[in-house]
């Protein structure tokens, strides 16, 4: 028994194939976006779809994305219906045969109408949620927005109301006739890392690296 | 002095704001293209946008991009208007200030009509090109599609004729007044890296892991 709602099963979000690779926990929606750097937005412009990538944050059943003021593809998206996809590729998946080829992934896409966000006390609260999904603590760390960087920056607001959620793990499918072939099968698996970081150079002498941004330092996202 | 057209300047691919990310050459959108793994498919599905990530491929200056002949968002493309980017997240920017936080990337952005490939020998030299962006001489490692398998895969075309390139590289860009402050500033690298394959299970006893594939473990991608 869930304490959350489950997600949608609107036509848009249900699956028609692979449908083993579905989630309808809205658990694992969370789980995958905030284990995310960059989504791609999707939204029309002009009537031809563009695909943005972008930084985004969650708090409860919202998203938030951000940008420049002057983006004409954020400024289009205030309420029209637009989509924002969240990708993990998890590993490359070699099968005996070409056909049966895969990726291991997380991934989810939510559909919805966005809307600008205009109060400062929300779209604070959005940035704040931004800033903290790339790098947590760092809102606290670096100098808030002022009035006029404000009001330089977009927020888009988008309910998590309509989702889906796609995984696929483990090794590859390949056909009977196939698992006699000498074919080496497996998965090759994929991760983001984070290296050391790189102090800018105009740094003021005696500045060392915070604890906060040395804990993601050598490790990988989302673990 | 260069061998091959530039990109595109149409309205669409043009930027407005910070133009000093765009890239103009045609080898640029190549270099992107050739690094990655997974792209954005952007398409309009019954009025609205979807976002679908997916494999691809490249060959010449024709995209290729595979899925099944189920996939509706696929076959809706076929003969309209698609958005494909392709990413690569290459580190978070720290600024002193929350607003000049940044992203260092590559990305690419390709406009056109889709139309999908029904010729079989050029479907077979997408597939091709597809397999290989991923896992560099898997083709002629695995087993080649039968008939059956290639009338069971979409394979969509998009020509590379109108693309634009943003990059950024570097420390992060901090308003003058802040570079007094002790606040740490600096770029935390970020990698996609391959780790050791995992054999499959099922794999027949005493196959090893092929040179082809040994070649991209521990590294990262791209390089």
């Amino acid at each position: 028994m869930s304490a959350v709602p489950p997600l949608s099963t609107t036509k848009r979000t249900t699956l028609h194939r692979l449908s083993e690779r579905g989630r309808t926990n809205r658990a694992d929606l969370y789980a995958v976006l905030d284990a995310g750097l960059v989504c791609h937005l999707g939204v029309i412009v002009d009537g031809y779809p563009v695909v943005l990538p972008t930084g985004y944050g969650r708090v409860g059943d919202t998203l938030y994305l951000h940008g420049s003021s002057g983006n004409h593809a954020l400024r289009t998206a205030d309420g029209n219906e637009i989509c924002v996809t969240v990708t993990h590729l998890d590993g490359l998946v070699c099968a005996r045969s070409v056909f049966n080829h895969s990726m291991n992934y997380r991934s989810a896409t939510i559909f919805g109408t966005a809307r600008l966000v205009t109060d400062d006390s929300r779209r604070l609260e959005a940035l704040r949620a931004v800033t903290e999904q790339l790098v947590p603590g760092q809102w606290d760390h670096a100098r808030q927005p002022t009035r006029k960087e404000l009001a330089a920056t977009a927020v888009l607001e988008l309910p998590l109301a309509e989702a889906s959620v796609k995984v696929r793990t483990g090794p590859p499918h390949d056909e009977p006739e196939d698992y006699d072939a000498d074919t080496w099968a497996g998965v090759l698996p994929a991760q983001l890392i984070f290296g050391a970081p790189e102090p800018d150079p105009d740094l003021q002498i005696g500045v060392s690296v915070p604890e906060h941004i040395k804990a993601l330092a050598g490790r990988p996202r989302g673990t």
